[in-house]
């Protein structure tokens, strides 16, 4: 593999046309998509337009004229469009934490007579503190048992409620046989909440042919909707009469304009609207999702996995010897859209790249995680990226100065 | 009072200046900034520099190089400036409703062996709706009991562990006495949460000065946040130590970056911010929070009370005998800066005020709204307002055919 491989790779893309979609600063080779996602031309015009026509023009009509309050399920049904959801299953709605409480807390009452809340013990912190906060204001009722990666099913009992999972780990880049698992899951007779914050947008979710129950993601990361953007919530329709939101609102009550005196929630995933949506980051969301209209997400694949791949032959041919231990799958189809490497110095190695225009990041205590994103890289950004590395690290092999701390990042 | 008096009295409006802050679209004069507040100069340019700037240029790097990480407290402080709370104890985070939610369960907890919360009981919906949800999943422990406007203290017994109240209702537009409905709920030894989303930038809140525990509110009415633009929670300093969100996070953790094992809450009231914050509507509130700037808020009430006096009184005076009931109390010092009529033919006046470019609103079955905002509001455009709502009244007596039913709005 050599830059003029990268080359002919790049020209013979065809998903190479998708980066004119976004903004990407010169002179950045972007690799931290699996963080923030860059702002693109369509979160921007749409951004433009709810601002200066709908908020400015239309005032209070906005609500009705400019489409705002349907935005949580229209928005959510795009977005089920890539996750595997067919229509009427996915709402936007507050952020990935507040919807994995709400969907966690509505499961437990599915198994009123189970009691063990599940969760690997490495998962993303707010999995897990979700998980512990529920159970610590159960009065006894609701317990987390953590488990270690790929020793879930024994785990499993007749007190298993309910299991966490996210589909791609964020720190190693690994990725979860969501079939499989939610398969072992309900033969144990719980449920399951799947994450999908690392993988939706970035490999194959196929929500509703895994007979997936619940799942909650958030949007800023593959799918760019902006730094904090809404998240979303997904409930299988044959769960729908079932599942509530433990946060009663306004907004997701079946007549939210009948303002009467009792609670009445509305009909599928709506309940879980917890209130009044943010519109301004609704907008600058559903024109991001511009970007996939035509993508096919088979192509998308394929390219994460070739980038990838890229980058692991040529981080390991020309940074060899340098101390960087892969942590990711080297399967590929064990693999998420990230790869990540472990090194003791880290973050002096982030915070090097960064200077020159390389900007991955680093999750501590000595991991550097870099996102390959088949929307806007190709394949010399990526030749281009582990030239600067391997040029870092022979900096910092010789004892040069670090030129700064990098920043810590969500 | 006639339409030269009101020509006079914008002439000596010392806060007359603080319109041209505002895009406001020509020919309309707005009444339902109670509703919804209008766009700014200041979002705008806010807006666009988040955008522009901070995502598209910072991308990653903007959690710390643009402030994002610190917006939720920096952009509370700055509202706490506006409800009389010293800094540290407001954060902005989620919607009112999630704040409701979160700030009333954590009251819960502070009086274990009370199991009563007491509600208005035709309070805004959200609010009703909060309590009456954290009831049906406390497994019998909590209930819920609404009493009548003016007859909370006769409810107050020694199981009462919270009052949630608003301090402007929703649709009468009367003010509570913070201060005295504080003092008699702390002597039956229960919690005070309210509810500022119809008061804040309104009417004078003095939340610090009040002895209030907690507080929560919009910022999408009189604050001119945006539609949906994401709400706060104040936490009194006295409670911070004891009172903790239901919902743990991992930015509301005391170190987000450290992603450890388990869950340490943030001081104050960072353990209410539940997740990564909304950067873009975080932008656009802190924008629109520059038209407060050097504004005195007594000036502000003055304007308030007089826009509301000479809208009553010039309504009495033209639209006699049109069967306008007034809801609001004449009583000023009652007031916040809305005023209510009850008419039976309630949603044609509104349809036919908004086809002339006098945007109030409608709440059935049978109230128009309208706000009165000092900010960009002046004293003709009162008298324009009632000249049309005259004119209005006068077709649908004479039989005019009416053009719209007016869309529901929140």
């Amino acid at each position: 593999m050599d830059q003029q491989q990268c080359r002919r790779l790049d020209a013979a893309d065809p998903l190479a046309g998708c980066r004119a979609a976004f903004e990407l600063p010169p002179g950045v080779i972007y690799l931290d998509g699996n963080s923030l996602g860059p702002l693109s031309k369509g979160a921007r015009r749409r951004l433009d337009l709810a601002l200066g026509q709908e908020w400015a023009q239309c005032l209070i009509l906005g609500w009705t004229e400019s489409g705002w309050l349907d935005a949580p399920q229209r928005v959510g049904d795009r977005i089920g469009s890539l996750i595997g959801a067919a229509p009427g299953q996915v709402v936007v709605s507050d952020n990935t934490t507040v919807n994995l409480y709400k969907l966690a807390s509505a499961a437990l009452t599915l198994r009123p007579e189970r009691r063990t809340v599940l969760i690997q013990d490495d998962d993303f912190p707010s999995d897990r503190f979700v998980a512990a906060g529920l159970a610590a204001r159960s009065g006894g009722r609701v317990q987390v048992r953590h488990f270690r990666p790929d020793e879930m099913a024994g785990s499993l009992d007749a007190g298993a409620a309910l299991v966490i999972l996210s589909q791609v780990d964020y720190r190693t880049g690994r990725l979860h046989d969501m079939r499989g698992l939610t398969r072992t899951i309900h033969e144990a007779g719980a449920l399951v909440l799947w994450d999908l914050s690392h993988s939706a947008g970035a490999v194959p979710v196929a929500l509703d042919s895994s007979d997936v129950d619940l799942a909650a993601g958030c949007t800023y990361k593959f799918l760019n909707g902006g730094p904090g953007s809404p998240a979303y919530c997904y409930v299988a329709g044959r769960l729908q009469s079932q599942v509530r939101s433990p946060i009663w609102s306004w907004l997701g009550h079946a007549e939210p304009f009948a303002f009467g005196p009792s609670y009445e929630p509305g009909p599928g995933p709506k309940s879980f609207i917890t209130g009044t949506p943010g519109i301004l980051g609704l907008a600058a969301l559903e024109g991001a999702l511009e970007a996939w209209r035509g993508v096919d997400l088979a192509l998308l694949r394929q390219k994460s996995l070739d980038l990838a791949e890229t980058f692991i032959v040529l981080v390991e041919a020309r940074c060899a010897g340098a101390g960087l231990e892969l942590l990711t799958p080297r399967e590929p189809e064990l693999r998420g859209s990230q790869v990540s490497w472990r090194h003791p110095r880290a973050q002096q190695i982030i915070a090097e790249l960064i200077r020159r225009g390389v900007m991955g990041d680093f999750r501590p205590p000595d991991i550097c995680r870099f996102g390959l994103t088949p929307l806007y890289l190709g394949f010399e950004d990526v030749w281009d990226a582990v030239d600067q590395l391997r040029s870092a690290l022979q900096g910092l092999a010789a004892g040069e100065p670090t030129t700064a701390v990098v920043p810590a990042t969500p």
